[in-house]
Protein backbone atom coordinates (compact mmCIF):
# COMPACT_ATOMS: atom_id res chain seq x y z
CA UNK A 1 0.00 0.00 0.00
CA UNK A 2 1.52 3.58 -1.02
CA UNK A 3 2.43 5.94 1.83
CA UNK A 4 0.55 8.56 0.37
CA UNK A 5 -0.43 9.94 4.21
CA UNK A 6 1.50 11.33 6.70
CA UNK A 7 0.17 8.69 8.75
CA UNK A 8 2.01 5.20 9.12
CA UNK A 9 0.13 1.53 7.96
CA UNK A 10 -0.18 0.36 11.45
CA UNK A 11 -0.96 3.52 13.25
CA UNK A 12 -3.95 3.64 11.05
CA UNK A 13 -4.78 -0.20 12.05
CA UNK A 14 -4.26 0.51 15.44
CA UNK A 15 -6.42 4.14 15.04
CA UNK A 16 -9.58 1.55 13.35
CA UNK A 17 -8.84 -0.90 16.33
CA UNK A 18 -9.09 1.93 19.11
CA UNK A 19 -12.77 3.30 17.46
CA UNK A 20 -14.33 0.11 17.74
CA UNK A 21 -12.97 -0.42 21.69
CA UNK A 22 -14.37 3.18 22.27
CA UNK A 23 -17.83 2.42 20.67
CA UNK A 24 -18.01 -0.63 22.34
CA UNK A 25 -17.46 1.09 25.80
CA UNK A 26 -19.68 3.82 24.83
CA UNK A 27 -22.80 1.65 24.33
CA UNK A 28 -21.35 0.51 27.67
CA UNK A 29 -21.70 3.59 29.24
CA UNK A 30 -18.04 4.04 29.88
CA UNK A 31 -17.45 8.08 29.76
CA UNK A 32 -13.16 7.88 30.13
CA UNK A 33 -10.73 5.37 30.11
CA UNK A 34 -7.02 6.13 30.71
CA UNK A 35 -4.52 5.43 28.34
CA UNK A 36 -3.02 2.23 29.94
CA UNK A 37 -6.69 0.31 29.83
CA UNK A 38 -7.16 1.39 26.56
CA UNK A 39 -3.44 -0.16 26.08
CA UNK A 40 -4.37 -3.15 27.67
CA UNK A 41 -7.61 -3.86 26.03
CA UNK A 42 -5.62 -3.99 22.81
CA UNK A 43 -2.38 -5.81 24.06
CA UNK A 44 -0.14 -3.00 24.00
CA UNK A 45 1.44 -0.45 25.80
CA UNK A 46 0.14 3.00 26.90
CA UNK A 47 2.77 4.36 25.42
CA UNK A 48 2.09 3.38 22.21
CA UNK A 49 -1.64 4.37 22.42
CA UNK A 50 -0.08 7.78 23.60
CA UNK A 51 2.00 8.34 20.51
CA UNK A 52 -0.43 7.12 18.09
CA UNK A 53 -3.00 10.00 19.30
CA UNK A 54 0.13 12.34 19.26
CA UNK A 55 0.14 11.60 15.77
CA UNK A 56 -3.03 12.70 14.78
CA UNK A 57 -3.07 15.84 17.61
CA UNK A 58 -5.46 14.89 19.91
CA UNK A 59 -4.36 15.66 23.92
CA UNK A 60 -7.27 16.28 25.61
CA UNK A 61 -5.84 13.75 28.25
CA UNK A 62 -8.04 14.36 31.34
CA UNK A 63 -7.39 13.34 35.41
CA UNK A 64 -10.03 11.05 34.28
CA UNK A 65 -8.54 9.46 31.42
CA UNK A 66 -9.70 10.34 27.61
CA UNK A 67 -13.20 11.10 26.89
CA UNK A 68 -14.74 8.05 24.99
CA UNK A 69 -16.78 10.18 22.76
CA UNK A 70 -14.62 12.56 22.01
CA UNK A 71 -11.96 10.42 21.25
CA UNK A 72 -14.36 8.35 19.36
CA UNK A 73 -15.55 11.16 17.14
CA UNK A 74 -11.60 12.58 16.82
CA UNK A 75 -11.08 9.18 15.45
CA UNK A 76 -13.84 9.20 13.13
CA UNK A 77 -12.72 12.99 11.75
CA UNK A 78 -9.56 11.43 10.58
CA UNK A 79 -10.34 8.17 9.48
CA UNK A 80 -13.97 8.10 7.66
CA UNK A 81 -14.74 10.30 4.22
CA UNK A 82 -16.60 13.50 4.36
CA UNK A 83 -18.35 11.52 1.24
CA UNK A 84 -19.89 7.93 1.95
CA UNK A 85 -17.49 5.65 0.50
CA UNK A 86 -19.66 2.46 -1.34
CA UNK A 87 -17.85 -0.94 -1.22
CA UNK A 88 -18.78 -3.71 -4.04
CA UNK A 89 -17.69 -7.40 -3.32
CA UNK A 90 -16.31 -9.74 -6.06
CA UNK A 91 -17.21 -13.46 -5.77
CA UNK A 92 -20.11 -14.51 -4.02
CA UNK A 93 -18.66 -17.69 -2.58
CA UNK A 94 -18.59 -18.94 0.99
CA UNK A 95 -15.72 -15.99 1.63
CA UNK A 96 -17.99 -13.59 -0.28
CA UNK A 97 -21.03 -13.89 1.48
CA UNK A 98 -19.51 -13.94 4.76
CA UNK A 99 -17.63 -10.98 4.30
CA UNK A 100 -21.04 -8.96 3.10
CA UNK A 101 -23.26 -10.43 6.30
CA UNK A 102 -20.29 -9.63 8.34
CA UNK A 103 -19.39 -5.89 7.46
CA UNK A 104 -23.88 -5.35 6.89
CA UNK A 105 -24.47 -6.57 10.40
CA UNK A 106 -21.70 -3.66 11.66
CA UNK A 107 -23.39 -0.32 11.09
CA UNK A 108 -19.73 0.76 9.68
CA UNK A 109 -19.90 4.64 7.64
CA UNK A 110 -18.70 1.88 4.83
CA UNK A 111 -21.28 0.86 3.30
CA UNK A 112 -21.42 -2.73 0.61
CA UNK A 113 -23.81 -1.79 -2.00
CA UNK A 114 -23.38 -4.92 -4.45
CA UNK A 115 -21.38 -8.35 -4.61
CA UNK A 116 -20.63 -9.16 -8.11
CA UNK A 117 -20.23 -12.77 -9.71
CA UNK A 118 -19.99 -14.96 -13.04
CA UNK A 119 -22.10 -17.53 -11.72
CA UNK A 120 -25.39 -17.26 -13.68
CA UNK A 121 -27.30 -19.02 -10.55
CA UNK A 122 -25.47 -16.26 -8.40
CA UNK A 123 -26.63 -13.29 -10.76
CA UNK A 124 -29.90 -11.92 -9.67
CA UNK A 125 -29.82 -13.18 -6.23
CA UNK A 126 -29.78 -11.13 -3.09
CA UNK A 127 -28.09 -11.72 0.17
CA UNK A 128 -29.10 -9.72 3.52
CA UNK A 129 -30.91 -7.27 0.67
CA UNK A 130 -27.37 -6.64 -1.14
CA UNK A 131 -27.96 -7.28 -4.81
CA UNK A 132 -26.04 -9.84 -6.66
CA UNK A 133 -24.68 -8.34 -10.20
CA UNK A 134 -22.92 -9.61 -13.12
CA UNK A 135 -19.38 -9.37 -13.31
CA UNK A 136 -19.98 -8.18 -17.21
CA UNK A 137 -22.18 -5.17 -16.23
CA UNK A 138 -18.87 -4.45 -13.44
CA UNK A 139 -18.09 -1.19 -15.09
CA UNK A 140 -21.99 0.43 -15.52
CA UNK A 141 -22.74 -1.05 -12.14
CA UNK A 142 -19.86 0.71 -10.66
CA UNK A 143 -20.72 3.79 -12.25
CA UNK A 144 -24.48 3.46 -11.68
CA UNK A 145 -23.88 3.02 -7.66
CA UNK A 146 -20.63 4.75 -6.70
CA UNK A 147 -18.47 2.32 -5.78
CA UNK A 148 -15.23 3.60 -4.88
CA UNK A 149 -13.92 0.27 -3.28
CA UNK A 150 -14.01 -3.36 -4.09
CA UNK A 151 -13.36 -6.42 -2.08
CA UNK A 152 -12.04 -9.23 -3.89
CA UNK A 153 -13.38 -12.59 -2.66
CA UNK A 154 -13.34 -14.57 -5.50
CA UNK A 155 -11.17 -18.05 -6.50
CA UNK A 156 -7.58 -17.30 -6.23
CA UNK A 157 -7.35 -18.73 -9.94
CA UNK A 158 -9.63 -15.98 -11.25
CA UNK A 159 -8.27 -13.40 -9.29
CA UNK A 160 -5.99 -11.99 -12.20
CA UNK A 161 -8.99 -11.77 -14.32
CA UNK A 162 -10.86 -8.99 -12.16
CA UNK A 163 -7.93 -6.60 -12.93
CA UNK A 164 -8.39 -5.17 -15.76
CA UNK A 165 -12.18 -4.55 -15.09
CA UNK A 166 -11.18 -2.55 -11.83
CA UNK A 167 -9.14 -0.52 -13.65
CA UNK A 168 -11.39 0.34 -16.34
CA UNK A 169 -14.69 1.44 -13.68
CA UNK A 170 -12.11 3.70 -12.15
CA UNK A 171 -12.03 1.78 -8.44
CA UNK A 172 -9.88 3.76 -6.54
CA UNK A 173 -8.97 1.03 -3.49
CA UNK A 174 -9.14 -2.88 -3.34
CA UNK A 175 -8.68 -5.42 -0.58
CA UNK A 176 -8.13 -8.43 -1.93
CA UNK A 177 -8.35 -11.48 -0.29
CA UNK A 178 -7.05 -14.10 -2.54
CA UNK A 179 -3.65 -15.70 -2.29
CA UNK A 180 -2.61 -13.78 -5.50
CA UNK A 181 -0.96 -10.67 -4.99
CA UNK A 182 -2.60 -8.46 -7.38
CA UNK A 183 -0.24 -5.12 -8.71
CA UNK A 184 -2.56 -2.25 -9.63
CA UNK A 185 -1.63 1.44 -11.49
CA UNK A 186 -0.08 3.55 -9.23
CA UNK A 187 -3.50 5.84 -7.75
CA UNK A 188 -5.33 2.72 -6.46
CA UNK A 189 -4.76 1.85 -3.06
CA UNK A 190 -4.49 -2.01 -2.92
CA UNK A 191 -4.30 -4.47 0.12
CA UNK A 192 -3.18 -7.92 -0.50
CA UNK A 193 -4.18 -10.05 2.77
CA UNK A 194 -4.88 -13.49 2.25
CA UNK A 195 -5.53 -14.92 5.68
CA UNK A 196 -3.80 -17.67 5.25
CA UNK A 197 -0.48 -15.88 6.22
CA UNK A 198 -2.61 -14.85 9.68
CA UNK A 199 -2.86 -18.59 10.64
CA UNK A 200 0.76 -19.58 9.44
CA UNK A 201 2.29 -16.79 11.70
CA UNK A 202 0.47 -17.71 14.63
CA UNK A 203 1.40 -21.03 14.17
CA UNK A 204 5.41 -19.88 13.65
CA UNK A 205 5.01 -18.36 16.93
CA UNK A 206 3.40 -21.47 18.61
CA UNK A 207 6.47 -23.53 17.17
CA UNK A 208 8.77 -21.00 18.15
CA UNK A 209 7.38 -20.94 22.12
CA UNK A 210 7.29 -24.56 22.17
CA UNK A 211 11.24 -24.48 21.21
CA UNK A 212 11.61 -21.84 23.96
CA UNK A 213 10.13 -23.86 26.42
CA UNK A 214 12.05 -26.67 25.83
CA UNK B 1 1.62 -10.44 19.36
CA UNK B 2 4.51 -11.28 21.50
CA UNK B 3 7.92 -10.98 20.11
CA UNK B 4 9.49 -14.89 21.49
CA UNK B 5 11.52 -15.33 18.52
CA UNK B 6 14.41 -13.30 16.31
CA UNK B 7 12.03 -13.22 13.13
CA UNK B 8 9.92 -9.88 12.88
CA UNK B 9 6.68 -10.49 12.60
CA UNK B 10 6.22 -8.97 9.88
CA UNK B 11 9.19 -10.77 7.83
CA UNK B 12 7.09 -14.28 8.94
CA UNK B 13 4.08 -12.58 6.85
CA UNK B 14 5.87 -12.28 4.54
CA UNK B 15 7.93 -15.49 4.06
CA UNK B 16 4.02 -16.98 4.41
CA UNK B 17 3.30 -14.51 1.47
CA UNK B 18 6.82 -15.76 -0.55
CA UNK B 19 6.30 -19.06 0.05
CA UNK B 20 2.44 -19.13 -1.51
CA UNK B 21 4.24 -17.20 -4.92
CA UNK B 22 6.75 -19.96 -5.14
CA UNK B 23 4.54 -22.87 -4.51
CA UNK B 24 2.33 -21.08 -7.63
CA UNK B 25 5.68 -20.56 -10.01
CA UNK B 26 6.46 -24.12 -9.47
CA UNK B 27 3.16 -25.34 -10.56
CA UNK B 28 3.50 -23.23 -13.61
CA UNK B 29 6.74 -24.57 -13.98
CA UNK B 30 9.26 -22.00 -13.35
CA UNK B 31 12.66 -23.11 -11.51
CA UNK B 32 14.20 -20.11 -10.54
CA UNK B 33 13.24 -16.22 -10.03
CA UNK B 34 15.06 -12.94 -9.60
CA UNK B 35 14.74 -11.45 -6.68
CA UNK B 36 13.16 -7.90 -8.05
CA UNK B 37 10.74 -10.75 -10.07
CA UNK B 38 9.52 -11.92 -6.45
CA UNK B 39 9.27 -8.08 -5.14
CA UNK B 40 7.19 -7.41 -7.96
CA UNK B 41 5.00 -9.38 -7.60
CA UNK B 42 4.36 -8.60 -3.75
CA UNK B 43 4.57 -4.44 -4.31
CA UNK B 44 8.08 -4.12 -2.45
CA UNK B 45 11.46 -3.77 -3.26
CA UNK B 46 14.21 -6.30 -4.25
CA UNK B 47 16.18 -5.36 -0.96
CA UNK B 48 13.29 -6.14 1.27
CA UNK B 49 13.17 -9.35 -0.16
CA UNK B 50 17.00 -10.01 -0.25
CA UNK B 51 16.84 -8.39 3.76
CA UNK B 52 14.33 -10.70 4.42
CA UNK B 53 15.81 -13.67 3.12
CA UNK B 54 19.02 -12.71 5.14
CA UNK B 55 17.17 -12.76 7.97
CA UNK B 56 16.78 -16.50 7.63
CA UNK B 57 20.16 -17.25 6.47
CA UNK B 58 18.80 -18.09 3.03
CA UNK B 59 21.95 -16.76 0.28
CA UNK B 60 21.68 -18.98 -2.66
CA UNK B 61 21.44 -16.41 -5.10
CA UNK B 62 22.54 -17.63 -8.37
CA UNK B 63 22.90 -15.94 -11.91
CA UNK B 64 19.66 -17.21 -12.73
CA UNK B 65 17.81 -15.98 -9.15
CA UNK B 66 16.94 -17.97 -6.59
CA UNK B 67 15.59 -21.86 -7.33
CA UNK B 68 12.01 -21.55 -6.65
CA UNK B 69 12.07 -25.32 -4.85
CA UNK B 70 15.04 -24.64 -2.85
CA UNK B 71 13.98 -21.61 -1.20
CA UNK B 72 10.15 -23.06 -1.28
CA UNK B 73 11.78 -25.92 1.33
CA UNK B 74 14.13 -23.66 2.85
CA UNK B 75 11.23 -21.21 3.50
CA UNK B 76 9.33 -24.37 4.96
CA UNK B 77 12.09 -25.22 7.44
CA UNK B 78 11.78 -22.00 8.86
CA UNK B 79 7.80 -21.68 9.23
CA UNK B 80 6.46 -24.93 9.81
CA UNK B 81 6.50 -27.41 12.65
CA UNK B 82 8.08 -30.78 12.17
CA UNK B 83 4.80 -32.10 14.13
CA UNK B 84 1.20 -31.16 12.48
CA UNK B 85 -0.44 -28.27 13.92
CA UNK B 86 -4.63 -28.87 14.03
CA UNK B 87 -6.60 -26.37 14.18
CA UNK B 88 -10.24 -26.01 15.62
CA UNK B 89 -12.45 -23.38 14.68
CA UNK B 90 -14.74 -21.58 17.10
CA UNK B 91 -18.13 -20.45 15.91
CA UNK B 92 -19.65 -22.19 12.59
CA UNK B 93 -21.81 -18.91 11.45
CA UNK B 94 -21.11 -17.83 7.59
CA UNK B 95 -17.27 -16.32 8.47
CA UNK B 96 -16.30 -19.55 10.33
CA UNK B 97 -17.56 -21.99 7.68
CA UNK B 98 -15.89 -19.53 5.09
CA UNK B 99 -12.69 -20.24 6.77
CA UNK B 100 -13.12 -23.84 7.28
CA UNK B 101 -14.15 -24.23 3.23
CA UNK B 102 -11.42 -21.88 2.69
CA UNK B 103 -8.69 -23.33 4.62
CA UNK B 104 -9.21 -26.93 3.63
CA UNK B 105 -9.16 -25.96 0.00
CA UNK B 106 -5.83 -25.24 0.15
CA UNK B 107 -3.88 -28.12 0.87
CA UNK B 108 -1.86 -26.30 4.22
CA UNK B 109 0.20 -28.12 6.52
CA UNK B 110 -2.16 -26.63 8.78
CA UNK B 111 -5.26 -28.77 9.47
CA UNK B 112 -8.40 -27.95 10.40
CA UNK B 113 -9.58 -30.61 12.17
CA UNK B 114 -13.12 -29.82 13.91
CA UNK B 115 -15.52 -26.77 14.25
CA UNK B 116 -17.00 -25.94 17.32
CA UNK B 117 -20.56 -24.10 18.08
CA UNK B 118 -22.95 -23.70 20.87
CA UNK B 119 -26.00 -23.95 18.67
CA UNK B 120 -27.53 -27.56 18.67
CA UNK B 121 -28.95 -27.44 15.37
CA UNK B 122 -25.27 -27.03 14.05
CA UNK B 123 -23.56 -29.52 16.43
CA UNK B 124 -23.44 -33.04 14.84
CA UNK B 125 -23.43 -31.60 11.80
CA UNK B 126 -20.12 -31.33 9.15
CA UNK B 127 -18.78 -28.94 7.00
CA UNK B 128 -16.48 -30.45 4.27
CA UNK B 129 -16.04 -33.78 6.59
CA UNK B 130 -15.06 -31.60 9.04
CA UNK B 131 -17.29 -32.18 12.48
CA UNK B 132 -18.80 -29.52 14.16
CA UNK B 133 -18.84 -30.51 17.79
CA UNK B 134 -20.11 -28.43 21.06
CA UNK B 135 -18.64 -26.37 22.93
CA UNK B 136 -19.75 -28.11 25.99
CA UNK B 137 -17.43 -30.40 24.91
CA UNK B 138 -14.52 -28.83 23.63
CA UNK B 139 -11.73 -29.45 26.69
CA UNK B 140 -12.09 -32.69 25.92
CA UNK B 141 -12.11 -32.93 22.15
CA UNK B 142 -9.70 -30.59 22.49
CA UNK B 143 -7.11 -33.18 24.05
CA UNK B 144 -8.47 -36.31 21.95
CA UNK B 145 -7.94 -34.50 18.36
CA UNK B 146 -4.23 -32.86 19.64
CA UNK B 147 -5.97 -29.67 19.07
CA UNK B 148 -2.85 -26.59 19.25
CA UNK B 149 -4.75 -23.60 17.89
CA UNK B 150 -8.35 -22.09 17.55
CA UNK B 151 -9.66 -19.41 15.04
CA UNK B 152 -12.14 -17.65 16.90
CA UNK B 153 -15.27 -16.58 14.09
CA UNK B 154 -18.14 -16.24 16.31
CA UNK B 155 -20.04 -13.31 17.19
CA UNK B 156 -18.18 -10.48 19.03
CA UNK B 157 -20.56 -10.67 21.87
CA UNK B 158 -20.04 -14.01 22.48
CA UNK B 159 -15.66 -13.99 21.87
CA UNK B 160 -14.97 -13.20 25.50
CA UNK B 161 -17.07 -16.74 26.79
CA UNK B 162 -14.01 -18.80 24.56
CA UNK B 163 -11.20 -17.01 26.65
CA UNK B 164 -11.75 -19.42 29.51
CA UNK B 165 -12.56 -22.88 27.88
CA UNK B 166 -9.46 -22.18 24.99
CA UNK B 167 -7.16 -21.49 28.38
CA UNK B 168 -8.28 -24.59 30.37
CA UNK B 169 -7.86 -26.41 27.30
CA UNK B 170 -4.23 -25.72 26.78
CA UNK B 171 -4.24 -24.14 23.13
CA UNK B 172 -1.54 -22.47 22.24
CA UNK B 173 -2.12 -20.06 19.54
CA UNK B 174 -5.43 -18.22 19.03
CA UNK B 175 -6.52 -15.91 15.44
CA UNK B 176 -8.88 -13.79 17.05
CA UNK B 177 -11.25 -12.36 13.81
CA UNK B 178 -14.41 -10.99 16.21
CA UNK B 179 -14.05 -7.46 16.97
CA UNK B 180 -13.03 -7.68 19.98
CA UNK B 181 -9.46 -7.67 21.05
CA UNK B 182 -8.85 -11.01 23.37
CA UNK B 183 -6.35 -11.16 26.22
CA UNK B 184 -4.53 -14.21 26.97
CA UNK B 185 -2.10 -15.07 29.56
CA UNK B 186 1.37 -15.61 28.92
CA UNK B 187 2.55 -18.36 26.87
CA UNK B 188 -0.52 -18.36 24.63
CA UNK B 189 0.03 -16.71 21.28
CA UNK B 190 -2.79 -14.20 20.04
CA UNK B 191 -3.72 -12.59 17.03
CA UNK B 192 -6.26 -9.98 17.27
CA UNK B 193 -7.69 -9.77 13.47
CA UNK B 194 -10.79 -7.91 12.45
CA UNK B 195 -11.22 -7.57 8.94
CA UNK B 196 -12.82 -4.22 9.15
CA UNK B 197 -9.60 -2.53 10.60
CA UNK B 198 -8.25 -3.71 6.70
CA UNK B 199 -11.16 -2.39 4.93
CA UNK B 200 -10.66 1.43 6.95
CA UNK B 201 -7.28 1.02 6.11
CA UNK B 202 -8.08 0.79 2.60
CA UNK B 203 -10.84 3.58 2.70
CA UNK B 204 -8.33 6.18 4.87
CA UNK B 205 -5.98 5.97 1.89
CA UNK B 206 -8.22 6.34 -0.83
CA UNK B 207 -9.42 9.71 1.25
CA UNK B 208 -5.83 10.53 1.63
CA UNK B 209 -4.88 9.79 -2.61
CA UNK B 210 -7.96 11.96 -3.01
CA UNK B 211 -7.49 14.90 -1.08
CA UNK B 212 -3.53 15.08 -2.67
CA UNK B 213 -5.20 14.76 -6.02
CA UNK B 214 -7.52 17.99 -5.12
Amino acid sequence: MPQISSLPEKTVERLSEYRRTLLRCQKQGITHIFSHVLAGMHGITAVQVRRDLMLIGFSSDTKKGYDVKVLADFISDILDSQQPMNIGVIGMGHLGQAITKYFNSKGLKLKIVAAFDIDPEKVGTTIDDIPCLSMDDFEASVAELDINIVIISCPTSKAEQTVVPIVNAGIKGVLNFTSKPLNFPLGIVVENYDITTLLEKVAYFVKEQENSDI
